[in-house]
């Protein structure tokens, strides 16, 4: 195989044996600890060449010069981009990622349609809702002026009445080195203003969208669960951690009550708009959910189906322990609180804590609560949100429907 | 907590602290050298008490003189068995195990009636195809007159102009030392006579079946994954070790041809048989899958659609290594030939082989395959075979669906 066209301008990058391995093994992500050269003669952004500790050829990569995540690759064994630029190559591959969701996903005005790594374009995020795309530049090389443009353009392409929307993160352009930012529109739709504010159609619910990021109640990843949940969804409903409302609304449909937990009143008043918008009436609580499942249990409150879904409770390894913990309290306090033949759904996006580790709590907390659990369905993030085999960071969504009696 | 009702009749079996901590982390079978006494005074099938090593009650086991698994857990700390006699609460079980499959399931003509100890009655297997019942007893228990009474009662009330047909394992009979028995009907239909093959609905498609066990193409554990296959499947399509067709048949409607491919000829035979049902028009090859697929792969086929659904290949822990290599080699042989954009469905049965493993090989076979695989779904059993948490003897089966580019 020979090294890409455009990667020729920049000498190649050698990796240490470990670097190597990793990418054997498909992971697409290198540490600067396993470049050979840790300050590489390689222009911010650009496409080099890998080789591994012998100077064999593992591919094409795009370089950082100030992410820990040094290089990550883009072309790994295959010989596309010998023969196409850089930026062709980047929208055609926007493209394929949104003619994959056309072909996977339902009828749906939501989705989130180009998801990095996952999609062969490391660094670069795209969702929509209705008629607004948002897009988040995470990598030096993503924020090149001309892959900038073949991502703009493609995204027109298909979608020629949107507005694209850029959401900045400060942090992550400090940690990239680039140059400060403000999110906003970088392109109008061809009839019409831009706008900012939106509703969009899922699963049959509608939903507000503002690009403020105050307005949406709806987690993409979650989408297929939302729904999912719903089938099996009935009596009375709690939905802890509702945040904006995104399973309690949802539930409503097929429940005589339903209660959304959470302790962030404006998620909540984003919550009761979108209730509002579908004329459903639940009721929202402000309270930390820990104090709540508990004094409700103590109360001999009793559901029918309540939903689990906290934040990550392990953002790093070393959260392990104190995340299971967590869990398993949660798990074990709406277990005992759910009437024979109940539902439980209940969620983990902690990458830290696998599927297996969730499982066995799961089991623990079953066990503890003398209760029978029966697994349904376990469910993982929704298809525009593949996992990427060789990438365990993008399999970090479980979903767990159990009958419990 | 009191000692049943109906278990005062024999002593009380107590456990070993090691048998005693598996029953409190939720398993619900003691092996017997679990029990302190390896050869307590209790009527073969007989509910006992079952008490840790402290004396303390765990709940109400059934007992089998003779299998190596001397308890099956029937009330883990609850007082069900205390008020009511045994034949009463299996003829509720049953009662309640049809009706969850009312619940949870989608208009189907065949599904697992009763699951043993996932439906919580651990010895007894219920299949429906339309109109005829299969039964099977696998304990010495479940074989006791009054229980046999009560299963076929509750069955009769619900499917009154059903079949009710007796499987016997002469090897289980054996091995719990019940008397010989043969395969038969052991319930007419009220109306008419008793029928031994029928045709049932599976997701649309039309399938036989026969009691003598060679006509059905249809594993109902694999139901909602053959639906699931069938929603991403097109143009060339390939179904390793079809057995009878069950996916194939499947995928016949998305694709432009499908190949079924089993060294079975009789199990062709009924796969053709279903096909010719569906007036559908597959290709079935006799062959070994390994051999073919290599074959296959070495004259330059291609696909876009590919099936491995193979018998578990490690029956034991023991195995572990050579099941490995095995799915290896064949998901390693299907990725290659898989074209950019084809969906492969990989599954495993093998209970030894967890989720988590059977994913590592994939991510192997990915990388040495150089393809990029994305997982769309991974899924499990059908819902009535739901995995009861504690015993992970019950989550068995995986089904990969991945897109590979």
């Amino acid at each position: 195989m020979k090294p890409s066209k455009t990667a020729t301008a920049n000498p190649p990058i050698h990796l240490t044996p470990r670097g190597a391995a990793r990418i054997r093994a498909g992971h697409v992500w290198v540490y600067r600890s396993d470049l050979k050269d840790q300050k590489p003669k390689a222009e911010p952004g650009s496409l080099v060449a890998v080789l591994d500790e012998k100077g064999r050829i593992l591919g094409d990569a795009l370089y950082s010069s100030s992410s820990q995540i040094a290089i990550r690759m883009f072309a790994v064994g295959r010989e596309e981009t010998y023969a196409v630029e850089l930026p062709e190559i980047v929208s055609n591959r926007v493209a394929a990622a949104i003619s994959y969701r056309d072909e996977v996903l339902q009828q749906t005005e939501a989705c989130r349609l180009v998801f990095s790594e996952a999609d062969f374009l490391p660094g670069l995020i795209v969702d929509r809702y209705n008629d607004i795309l948002t897009m988040q530049v995470l990598t030096q090389a993503m924020d090149r002026e001309d892959l900038r443009r073949a991502v703009m353009d493609s995204l027109r392409e298909h979608f020629p009445n949107s507005t694209i929307f850029e959401r900045v993160d400060e942090r992550i352009r400090e940690l990239e080195k680039l140059p400060a930012k403000e999110s906003g529109v970088v392109g109008k739709p061809q009839k019409g203003n831009a706008k900012t504010a939106t509703i969009f159609n899922m699963n049959g619910l509608r939903f507000h969208y503002d690009v403020s990021g105050q307005k949406t109640g709806a987690f993409l990843d979650q989408r297929e669960n939302y729904a999912a949940a719903a089938q099996y969804a009935r009596g009375d409903a709690l939905d802890v951690f509702t945040y904006q409302g995104g399973f309690a609304l949802h539930l409503y449909q097929n429940c005589r009550r339903v209660t959304g937990v959470d302790m962030s009143r404006p998620a909540l008043e984003v919550a009761e708009e979108n209730a509002t918008l579908n004329e459903y009436n639940l009721e929202w609580i402000e309270a930390n959910a820990f104090d709540y499942l508990k004094d409700q249990s103590v109360g001999g409150r009793a559901y029918d189906t309540i939903v689990l879904d906290p934040p990550a409770f392990a953002k790093t390894a070393k959260n392990f322990d104190t995340a299971i913990r967590g869990y398993k309290e949660l798990n074990l306090r709406a277990l005992k609180m759910l009437r024979a033949g109940g539902t439980l759904i209940s969620c983990s996006c902690s990458f830290h804590v696998s599927e297996a580790d969730f499982m066995e709590m799961l089991g623990t907390a079953a066990a503890d609560a003398h209760r029978r659990v029966r697994i349904l369905e376990k469910r993982n993030a929704a298809k525009d949100h593949p996992i990427l085999m060789g990438v365990p960071e993008t399999n970090y969504l479980k979903c767990i429907i159990a009958r419990v009696d």
